[in-house]
């Protein structure tokens, strides 16, 4: 007969309960550590999987293993590629190899849970890969990002593996941060929606845990520079950067990833305040919190005894660590006093009751099949922002004879991918000089400039293709490519120092001056110079300055990093096939100089410099597509309100399409919050609905604010004041003809704060 | 028989408890308000001074009046000048005939506070001038700060009035802040060494008190925008905003004045936690708090009633506005029930408190005589700080036989003051260009470029002067004048929109840009060709990227605003008849593309961009002079302290002179706090010694612990763990054979919070 801890009948807590008080201190710190790297613990020897010396010592080590990182993981830095690496079918073998000497090192037969990077498709070989994040929040398309998520979880487990990894939480604040295409966008609500898509996706797959990244605030870090700290307040915390990871635990994330940074002084893995009192205690969080690779032997810079370490984070609420030498010490910091067994236990209750859910002690079910491709090219198509379209060029009118794709991301498809990807395989995607092609016949290519440098001869080159052609198709932006060669740290992240590594974008690739670089705007002046058409694409994970770009060329589309599918999407908008629906995630900046540009800092008195404007080129919500627009005046369905009752709220008004041609348009709802003794934020995005009409037609639209809005608004059940909502579908600015709406606070002896000295 | 307020043998709260129940409501809040523009106030006519009926109609709506603010102020915005405003001897009739009407509009005849702006001097005509704050600050010397406003306290008084606003307490964050210039530096150390002799200078004066400007957090606002927010988190304000307040309040301050800015969220002026619960119940604060001007009315971007504004901000803790309109409707707010009397009775206290304490309700006394001139020329001298001396070219060997004085300050005596500064009297101060000529006799100048823009031919003429000259002084920078026909905003900021003003940095100068703009990088690259040894001088009041200027020219003087007698310390230097001993207060950034580069900031993980260095260029506390020095190993004067005990804690050293002349140095201590749970600052500045040694001596030199320093250090009784300790005479960075000390909790019981879970 099975034990309890083994019987699919009983309750988690149950069979939890069971179990955790058989183990030994080991093997509990066991089931807390994370330490190998997954792509060490085994080898291809002779068309066979094979363990290895590696995962052999620490299987025994621990007497099983809590979870392994990255066992499929390839890309340059894993050093695992189509000769040496593990397809969708090798996966399973793998997965199972190395599982079986897991499971045959645990005196109870205890599963590790397997972690694998899924950012935007799994970084495995073969894996369907999707817009990065940024991207995707472009699309304004929570459902889109539910599919795309499910199609990877589904790829995750029939590879065998339970737990993907996926950025979700960082809010982009800063855009010279290398990692801005893993943030949902500058927005606490869009963030919070695409967050709870995310999760939900991810979660269809039964035996699949999502764990979000990262907890919290890493999108503030000054200076853009990866992990450095967020000395925020409490109110900009939880006004700007907890929304979408409460989002994310409201769903049901059954994981969160504790941060690099610190919050006002505080790292984020030694944060008991954030990990154990907002989460677990506010938020009713029941999954595991683990910590960002080596953050925890990071507290050994303050504390040095790596025992010392693993019991501030293990006490703060880190559960699970990742590849941190310190936590093995775990043991140690036991039997020396510095930490509680209690805490080792809270944790591992939480790593088993996971392990639990996901069926890893129950008897082996088969994995699901391996899924055929899916794009998901609505979602894919649907992230291209049109930011200007002088004389309607676009969409073209007639099929043109001869196209010239120019520029450093001209012909390239892994400069369409973005960071945390594996090797596509040999011939796979299409670049969009090969995609333009496809549909003219006739194109031309060549780079003109590197992304930072000029090319010998490059732009006359360039400009000679130019002037021969009847379009220009002008491929700018970064890159996030990894060479094989290039020097990573120990966390994976690019290392900056000698031979500048390819990349513009990506973890390590921080950027100080987020304008184009001088080559590539050089390049559009000559290529503009010959007088022919241009249709600038900006491929990149950052927000850039594009300014000059936008001046001198007729169109311009923020393409993102959409994917090896993304070439043949930007090639359909430009004859029409699709209209461009994408509305900016992110304000765009002119230079660094400005910085911050975000569409919901606080009131400022001035937005003037003695030498620019402070204003976002570009702001948040901005995109247009191919067909125009009327917006009626707006009415509030209620007009006074209270807190609680705010997302019941909505704004109506007539949307028509004044134009020549079936489009869709979002109605982006803000709001303006003013609270005695508060200043209010610019404007608060507080929900958006999308309407596709044909040409001529109107419709009365409704906008609703949305639950997870309310974070941003900085209101509690005491406020009393007023809201100004507006209805916005050019983005995010000051108010136009605003709604007036009372806000009532729920207990009437506080009604108005002013009036407490009374 | 007088009155017991009246009594000057009674004490001040005997004597404001006499006179407060005595004035009706609208007489108290007459006492909270400071209306008017005290140059409105008055007019000069047939040689005499009248009232005018502003003045009448404010006295008699309120039956009296708390303030006047700038009766004497003479700039372009108060359009007083020498053909109209009032030197030195008019000023004490336009006092007393002001007082005169003040006084008989009050039923006791309590006279108005007159408020004067006295940043680096008092901006009145014929006022001593100093350098500002920045550029005091650079000289590390706080007696000489003391100095300088012992002496402004007693011109002020002998003109008549009372109250100087000095600006001290902001801590300079962001070089992009045009109001860089009114800060003593990015460190809270210096800040508060600074702030504390200030308010000991101002109050040696019996009759003077000082407002310090401004609480709090302005230098931290987003983007450097003036008056914009500063979202930082407790530990944030408190390590580094806070210092110098609390030290100018211990030195005992009678007045602080309410910043615009909000700290994350809450505006200064209606942040009760700040301005009452910090000020007075924890720091023990017995003056007033003013308002920034106009910032009660800013309130009402959210209030919308004027009411309801001053409401907000009385109940906070301001005591007396400054020129709002909302708080004339504070009896308003009382009877209409949004405020307690019992607010406008204790801020009205404090009021009557203060003047008490200035003798305004005794019999007056004869005020003192105007003080003759003082630059404190040593104070001029110590402010420049030499960065680069390539060759050893300064001090120069041999008097140059003709000297080219090139850039657009090189001639322009205005350029030397900054910002809040009256009109020199005509024909006073020397320019850059008129000291040099003075010493080296054959000297010839040619501005090459505008402060932002080339000049047709400039850089062709400033080359020619160059290749002609044996020495070449390039005088590159910034300036702050202010022409009588600029266009201001309410308060006085500069207002930029139409014509672009002259100015590049003071209130409502921000910069996008800090590094020296293009037209001064090639008129430096113009003038470096030419072969003549080359040295620069930064005149500015802020800090800027001084890169490329540091790489071609020969050596580097960052003077700041020095005032009208800054050109002949300057010129002094070139020739070695003094040395230069200035270090910088702020770190220099390359670019604004790589801020913050604060030399305090928390350990990061990174300080590479792509694209850039993120550290700064020249680091706080960096700077030479004209001999060279070594020094010995520290050892510290003790093994384990308390928080408690720090102060008591030094680090001595030998210093070894091993140069070829008598020199001054600054030996400064740093310190890291290794506490667990909180990443520690890169560094922290503890103390100094300053050490003047012959050639070839050497000495023993102790540097102790201030106790200004400690919260910046982010300590209380409960932190254990230990401290790195190590001196520096090149400015901060990272430790160097730091000295490891414990630190001991006071409670045995939490001597290591990492066990708090045992």
């Amino acid at each position: 007969m099975a034990e309890v801890f083994q019987d699919p009948t009983r309750p988690v807590g149950e069979r939890v309960d069971d179990l955790l008080p058989r183990l030994t201190l080991r093997e509990k710190v066991g089931q807390l550590n994370q330490r190998l790297f997954g792509w060490t613990a085994w080898r291809r020897t002779g068309g066979r999987i094979a363990t290895t010396d590696a995962l052999d010592e620490e299987a025994e080590r621990w007497g099983g293993l809590g979870a392994v990182y990255g066992l499929l993981r390839a890309d340059a830095w894993s050093g695992r590629d189509w000769t040496n690496g593990a397809d969708p079918h090798l996966s399973r073998e793998v997965a199972a190899t190395v599982q079986e000497r897991v499971v045959t090192a645990s005196r109870f037969g205890i599963p590790a849970l397997f972690v694998e990077e899924a950012p935007h498709g799994h970084q495995a070989l073969g894996s369907q890969l999707f817009p990065t994040s940024l991207g995707a929040a472009a699309a304004w398309r929570p459902d889109l990002v539910e599919r795309a998520a499910a199609h990877v979880a589904r790829e995750v487990r029939a590879r065998g593996a339970h737990v993907a990894m996926v950025s979700a939480l960082d809010v982009l604040r800063d855009p010279r941060w290398g990692r801005s295409e893993e943030c949902f966008g500058e927005d606490p609500l869009l963030a919070a929606l695409c967050t709870r898509a995310l999760v939900r996706g991810m979660h269809t797959e039964p035996g699949i845990a999502v764990v979000l990244k990262h907890l919290i605030g890493q999108g503030a870090a000054i200076g853009g520079r990866n992990s450095s700290g967020a000395p925020i307040g409490p109110r900009e915390l939880s006004e700007v950067h907890l929304a979408a990871a409460r989002a994310g635990v409201d769903a049901g994330a059954l994981g969160v990833m504790a941060a690099y940074n610190d919050i006002d002084g505080v790292p984020c893995v030694a944060h008991e305040r954030l990990l154990t009192g907002v989460l677990r205690d506010e938020w009713g969080f029941e999954g595991i919190v683990m910590a960002d690779m080596f953050a925890v032997d990071r507290l050994m810079r303050v504390t040095e005894s790596p025992a010392a370490a693993a019991a501030l984070a293990l006490r703060a609420g880190v559960d699970l660590s990742l590849c941190d030498v310190s936590y093995t010490a775990l043991e140690r910091a036991v039997t020396d006093g510095l930490v509680a067994e209690s805490y080792v236990d809270r944790a591992c209750r939480r790593v088993l009751a996971l392990k639990v859910r996901l069926g890893l002690l129950d008897e082996p079910a088969p994995l699901p099949a391996f899924p055929p491709p899916d794009p998901v090219s609505e979602l894919v198509a649907s992230t291209a922002v049109l930011l200007r379209n002088r004389g309607d060029l676009l969409p073209l009118t007639v099929r043109p004879r001869r196209v010239a794709v120019i520029g450093p991301n001209a012909d390239d498809v892994r400069c369409l991918l973005g960071d945390y990807v594996p090797p596509l395989p040999p011939g796979a995607g299409t670049t969009v000089f090969e995609a333009v092609r496809a549909i003219v016949g006739d194109a031309v290519t060549t780079p003109g400039c590197t992304h930072l440098d000029a090319i010998d001869g490059g732009r006359e080159r360039a400009a000679d293709l130019a002037a021969d052609a009847d379009l220009v198709v002008l491929v700018l932006g970064g890159t996030g490519v990894r060479d094989y060669d290039d020097d990573f740290e120990a966390n994976g992240a690019a290392r900056l120092g000698g031979a500048r590594p390819a990349a513009t974008t990506g973890e390590g690739f921080d950027a100080a001056e987020v304008e184009l670089p001088p080559a590539q705007r050089e390049l559009a002046d000559a290529v503009v110079a010959a007088g022919t058409p241009v249709v600038a694409v900006i491929v990149s994970g950052r927000p850039h300055g594009i300014g000059h770009v936008a001046d001198v060329c007729d169109a311009v589309i923020y393409a993102w990093y959409p994917g090896p599918a993304g070439a043949e999407a930007i090639a359909g908008l430009l004859l029409g096939d699709r209209e461009p629906v994408g509305r900016l995630p992110v304000s765009l900046p002119r230079s660094s100089a400005v910085l911050p540009v975000v569409y919901n800092e606080r009131l400022e008195t001035t937005l003037r410099y003695v030498d620019a404007h402070a204003a976002a080129e570009f702001p948040f919500g901005a995109g247009i597509g191919y067909t125009t627009w009327s917006v009626g005046p707006a009415r509030a369905s209620h007009d006074t309100v209270t807190t609680a009752a705010l997302p019941g709220l909505s704004l109506t008004t007539t949307l028509a399409n004044t134009g020549p041609r079936r489009g869709t348009q979002i109605v982006q709802l803000y709001a303006r919050a003013l609270i005695p003794g508060l200043l209010p934020r610019r404007a608060v995005h507080c929900g958006f609905t999308r309407v596709t009409l044909d040409a001529g037609a109107a419709e009365t639209v409704r906008v609703e604010v949305e639950p997870d809005a309310l974070p941003a608004l900085g209101l509690d059940a005491r406020s009393a004041g007023t809201l100004d909502f507006w209805l916005s579908v050019t983005g995010a600015g000051e108010p136009v003809d605003p709604v007036r709406v009372t806000l009532l606070a729920v207990h009437p002896d506080v009604v108005d704060v002013v009036a407490v000295g009374r």
